[in-house]
């Protein structure tokens, strides 16, 4: 009897018994149409990625560069410029659209300074300007969204954003919390709060901690009412 | 006893027989999983996209624009100026990166002269070159065609050779043919050979053909040697 009743699976060709029924033949042939489809139109999306980055302006012999950037991080003397164009600039951030627009002292001198930053990271945000791709460590994560705050550069700060999410874990939560809350990185924030209020016993144990509460005891209220509210809405479901 | 043997679909929910039986439950789940995934992938390459895309420099204060082009077709007397890049020109064109990289006269006096073509086709490509979009006719698929050609600009070749196949029917097959093999869109052309080849009988009555019998005989040719070697190959299969 049992025997009778089992089935080939038309994706996997196993056989299957009647109660681990997945779908019938036409909804199969559908979703199998409906991924190829999916596929095809991911591969015209990465070729028209491919028609639109720009090659990186330090990459090739810099061609038609009006404006070149400055790493001005004081340990640095002589810094080297890294050249690019402003109408690149401009299309990818409002505030250097209007640092250079407006007759300011950037675009009359064609140099822009960006404080407190290394050369490879202004490399590197200048690089994804032109390209859409970073190659990220967490260093450079958090570089790269302290600049893309800055010059509102959305895409940029939801790359690194997801990319410091994805590198989460006990030991950073509470600096990648109070860095989110500084850089204003809403969902890096409310990930390391739910990382850090799941563990609540153990924090007050860290260093971090200790020093949060000296350097910025609002934000250690924070965690505490974020708890607190995770408590209560544990006990009502409960309830 | 076969009132037993209907099962639920998973995914429309109907009942269907064991006869019709698509999946097994497993690899249902995985499709969706895998559907999903790709649905995601979709927007993070769609969001890319918006961020490498340029505001084309005719919709906006033309802001840092370095060059004017020029549609040079005979009837215009006062041609009306496309501003644009020469960065953007040079990243999307290697005739434009080589025609303003060398000092060449379009280099010197920042203009250039684009021959036998409308404003409009020429700010449809200019605005391309910025944005990878464009809104298609025939006519502009042509004209567009010819430009993407000319300017080394596959990725707009390409674009406007799927249009124009999706165009194709019995009235535009020859001239869509000849159209093609004279600017080298040897996909346009095969289809169009592969629609005309399929109705050979009612081809010589058509004025097109007598047309094109006069204009390149080689081209029908051609034609009938791939009329020729399909019979071949259909018998060939028959037997």
């Amino acid at each position: 009897m049992s025997e009778q009743r089992k089935l080939k699976c038309l994706s996997c060709k196993e056989m299957y018994s009647t109660n681990e029924a997945g779908t019938c033949k036409e909804c199969y042939e559908e979703a199998s149409e409906t991924e190829e489809e999916l596929k095809r139109e991911i591969d015209d999306l990465k070729s028209k990625i491919a028609f639109l980055r720009f090659c990186s302006p330090h990459h090739t012999r810099s061609s038609f560069s009006d404006v070149v950037l400055l790493a001005s991080d004081e340990s640095l003397t002589n810094p080297v410029p890294v050249s690019a164009h402003k109408a690149v600039l401009a299309s990818r951030s409002p505030v250097f659209k209007a640092m250079l627009e407006i007759e300011m002292e950037e675009s009359r001198s064609g140099t822009i300074n960006i404080s407190d930053v290394s050369y490879d990271a202004l490399r590197t945000f200048v690089n994804y300007l032109y390209t859409g791709d970073a190659c990220l460590d967490e260093q450079m994560a958090c570089d790269l969204l302290v600049l893309a705050e800055k010059y509102e550069v959305k895409h940029l700060k939801t790359y690194c954003e997801k990319f410091l999410v994805s590198k989460l874990n006990w030991d950073n939560a509470v600096m990648s919390f109070s860095f989110a809350h500084q850089h204003n990185a809403k969902h890096l924030q409310e990930s390391a709060l739910s990382m850090i209020t799941d563990n609540m016993e153990n924090l007050i144990k860290t260093e971090e901690y200790a020093h949060l509460v000296e350097k910025d005891a609002r934000l250690v209220v924070d965690i505490y009412e974020a708890y607190l509210s995770k408590r209560v809405n544990t006990a009502a479901k409960r309830d």
